[in-house]
C-alpha cells in the first residue's frame, strides 16, 4: 500500500472532461451553483462514482456523498472532497480538483482491491463559492448546522427563483433540510486538498502546502459623514469631506497590515460608495466595507486595535460610523492530519510547507465537527476566480499522492 | 440721482413672491430650467417687466431682455441682471436676486423718471444652472457665441424630452438660435449681483463683495488600473491596490491645494467609481474626477503641475490614465467697472472687500464680449444650492445699492 501511487494521466483527463461543463468563450467556467452547466456537472461526477460501485447518497442539502465500506463497519468514516461549484467566469482547479482526487483516490483503492477499516467518503459540498443566492459553504455549513431551514426559506436569486426550487433540482429537500447534519460521531476525519490561490508555496518552490489553520474573516461596514458643499467656493480650509476622510482611513488599514509581524495578515477595502457623487460636490458620505483576515483571533484582534487608535487620528471632522458585519474566528486544523501528511510528503520525497490558508474553504466548518486537514497546490501566479487560474500537473501529483497515503496512515492509526 | 436708494421692502417682497414658484415641501425650490414651474416664473416675470413699460424681447436661446432707452440712442446697452432657474432643491437667491434687484433697479428709476444715457437692460439667461438637459450657463452661452446650434440638436433630458421642444415652450427659437448671440458693439457693460456662496464676506463681515475675476475651472478624469486579486489569499506585499494608490492621489490633491499660497486655489474629488466593488477582492481599477478651481490660469497650472509631481511618487505599481475633460479659463473682470463698484460702496459708506468668484457664472461668458463685473452678497453660513440658503435684506439693500449706483456712474463715464 506505501508504493500506490495515483494514476496521473486519469486524473488529468477528469480535470479537463469536468472542465467542459460551463466552459464559456473565454475558456473560463460559468458553473455557479445550480445552474443548469452545474447539474450536469453533478450528473457526470454521480455517473462516474456509480461506475466504482460505490453507495451513492444525496444529502438534503444536496451534497454529494460516495461511500466505499471498511472491513471494520463500526468506525466512522474517514471523508475527502471539496466542491465543483465555481464563480462565474471561474477557472478548472478551484473546488474540482479536491472532488477529482477524491474521484482518482476511489478509482485506485478498487483497482488495486485495497481494503481499510474505515469506510471512505467522498464529497462534493454544494455552492461552496458565492453565488446569486447568496450563501456560499451552503453545503459544508447544513452539514454542520450552521445553516437552518429558516436561513433558506424565502430566499431567492436576483432572477427570482426560489433557493428550495433550485435546491430540489439538484436532489437536496428543503422541507428536511437540517437532517443533512451530521453529528460528531459520524466523521472519523475530513481532508480536503485545495488550490492555494496565493504565491506563497510557488514563490519557495514546494509542491505540497500542508494547512495549519484557515483564516478568520472579520468585515464591517464603516460609513463617514462629512459635510456635502459647493467644490468651488468653500475654501479648502473650511471643508468637512468625507471622501479625503475616508482615503485615509483605507490607507491606514493598508498601513497597519502591512506593519503586523504575521504576513497572513491582511485588510482590504474592496467595496465603496461615494455620496451624492457629483464631480463639483464635496463629497458628503463615504462608506465602505473593510475585510481583515488573519490566521489566528488575536492576529485580527490586533490588527483591529492599531487601525482603530489611527481612526482617531486621521478622520479629521468626519463622523465615522461602524457596523461589524462578519466575525468569523478561524478555524485550527488537526494536529494528526498535519502530523501525518507532513510525515507522507517526507516519506514520498516531496518538499512541503506549513501555511495559513487565507481564503474560508469547506474544512473551516467541517473543522467544527470532525479532526480536519487541509493541502494545498501551488497556484501558477498566484491566480484564482479567473480562466487563468492553473497549477502544474507535477505538483497536483505529488499532492494527490500526500493525501492517499496520509488517508491510509490515518486509516490505520485512527479508531 | 446719487441719493437715490432702492426700496428695500419691495426688494423683498418681489424675493418672496418669485420664491413661491417652484417651491417644494421642504421650502426647497425645484426650478429646473423650463420646467412648468419655471415658465410660470418667467411669465411672472414678463408681467412684470411689461408693467414698467420696457421693452420686452424673448431672444432664440429664451434669454429674457427689457430694454429701457437713454437719451442718446446710438451708444450701446448697459446689461445687469442673472438667472432664475434654480437646481433641483435649491434656494431663493441664487440668481434670483440678481435679476430681481434689477427688476427693483428698473422700477426706481421709472418711479424717479430718471433718464440715462446709455440704454439700460435687464437680462435673465436661460438655464445658468446644471440642468436635465447636460448644458449649464446656456444663455449667456448662446450670446457670446460659445454654444452653436449643433451642440443643442438631439440633446434631450433623461425624460426623452428634446431640448429644442423645451427652448420653444419658454419662447426660444431652436431653428435661429445662433440669432441669440451678440457682437462686441452691442452692449456696453454687464453687471451681475449674486450670492457669494462662500463664507469669506460672513467670515469678514462685509456686506459688499467686488469680484476680481471668475474662477477657471478644470476638471479631468484620472483611471488608477491595479491588479484584481482575492482579498484574503493576497499579502500585502503582493498587491497592486487600485484603492489605495487612488487614495495617496486624492490626499495629494488635497495637500497640494490646501499648502498653495492662493487661498482661491480649491481641489476636490466628488465623483468615484471602483470596481469590481465587492469586499473580498482588491479593487482593480478606481476612477475619479478631480476638479481644481483658481483665480488665474497660473495658479491653477502651478496646482497640476504639483499634483503631477505628487502622484508619481505615491501611485506604487498602479497605472495612472489622466483625461482632461475641461479646462476654462479664469475670466477676468473689467478693471473699470471693479473700481467704480468700489469707489461707490466707499461714498455710500459700506466696506467692500475685492474677491475672486470660485464659482461659474453667467459673467464668465458676458466678460468675452463686454466689460463686466460682479458684486457679492455675503451668504449665511456660507450655504448655496440647498433650501437652507439665505443672505440678510440689510447685505442685500447695501449691494443693490452699490448696483444702482454703479450703473449710474458708469451711464456717466463710458462711451
Amino acid at each position: 500500500m506505501k508504493q500506490l501511487r495515483i494514476n496521473a494521466a486519469r486524473l488529468e483527463n477528469s480535470i479537463f472532461t469536468l472542465a467542459e461543463y460551463g466552459k464559456n468563450e473565454s475558456s473560463g467556467l460559468d458553473r455557479t451553483t445550480f445552474t443548469p452547466a452545474e447539474l450536469a456537472a453533478r450528473d457526470w461526477l454521480k455517473q462516474e462514482l456509480e461506475s466504482l460501485s460505490l453507495e451513492l447518497r444525496v444529502d438534503q442539502a444536496a451534497n454529494i456523498w460516495a461511500k466505499r465500506p471498511g472491513t471494520e463497519p463500526a468506525l466512522p468514516s474517514i471523508a475527502f472532497g471539496s466542491h465543483i461549484d465555481t464563480v462565474p467566469n471561474g477557472g478548472k482547479y478551484d473546488g474540482a480538483l479536491g472532488v477529482l482526487i477524491a474521484l482518482e483516490v476511489m478509482k485506485l483503492l478498487n483497482e488495486h482491491g485495497i481494503r481499510t477499516r474505515h469506510p471512505l467518503e467522498l464529497v462534493s459540498f454544494s455552492a461552496e463559492e458565492p453565488n446569486p443566492f447568496g450563501l456560499s459553504t451552503f453545503g459544508s455549513r447544513a452539514v454542520t448546522r450552521k445553516l437552518k431551514r429558516t436561513d433558506i426559506i424565502g430566499v431567492t436569486n436576483p432572477s427570482g427563483q426560489p433557493l428550495t426550487e433550485a435546491l430540489r433540482s439538484a436532489g437536496g429537500d428543503p422541507d428536511r433540510f437540517e437532517d443533512a447534519a451530521l453529528s460528531l460521531a459520524q466523521l472519523s476525519a475530513f481532508m480536503e486538498v485545495h488550490i492555494e490561490q496565493g504565491k506563497r508555496l510557488l514563490n519557495r518552490d514546494i509542491p505540497v502546502g500542508v494547512v495549519t489553520a484557515i483564516t478568520g474573516i472579520y468585515r464591517e461596514e464603516v460609513i463617514v459623514s462629512g459635510e456635502a458643499n459647493h467644490a468651488g467656493t468653500t475654501l479648502m480650509e473650511d471643508r468637512n469631506d468625507a471622501l479625503t476622510a475616508a482615503s485615509e482611513i483605507v490607507l491606514a488599514l493598508e498601513d497597519v497590515c502591512r506593519r503586523h509581524p504575521a504576513s497572513e495578515v491582511v485588510g482590504t477595502v474592496g467595496r465603496m460608495t461615494v455620496k451624492p457623487n457629483a464631480a463639483n460636490i464635496i463629497p458628503e458620505e463615504v462608506s465602505f466595507i473593510v475585510e481583515i483576515r488573519g490566521k489566528s483571533r488575536e492576529e485580527i484582534r490586533e490588527a483591529i486595535a492599531a487601525w482603530e487608535t489611527r481612526i482617531q487620528t486621521v478622520s479629521r471632522h468626519a463622523r465615522v460610523k461602524r457596523i461589524v458585519m462578519l466575525d468569523q474566528d478561524p478555524a485550527q486544523m488537526d494536529e494528526t492530519v498535519i502530523r501525518v501528511s507532513q510525515e507522507q510528503a517526507d516519506r514520498l520525497g516531496y518538499p512541503s510547507y506549513l501555511l495559513g490558508s487565507m481564503a474560508g474553504h469547506d474544512a473551516t466548518h467541517m473543522a467544527s465537527i470532525t479532526r480536519s486537514g487541509m493541502l494545498f497546490v501551488p497556484s501558477i501566479g498566484g491566480k484564482s476566480h479567473c480562466p487563468d487560474e492553473e497549477s502544474r500537473m507535477e505538483d497536483i501529483e505529488k499532492v494527490a499522492n500526500v493525501l492517499l497515503q496520509t488517508i491510509l496512515e490515518l486509516d490505520q492509526r485512527l479508531d
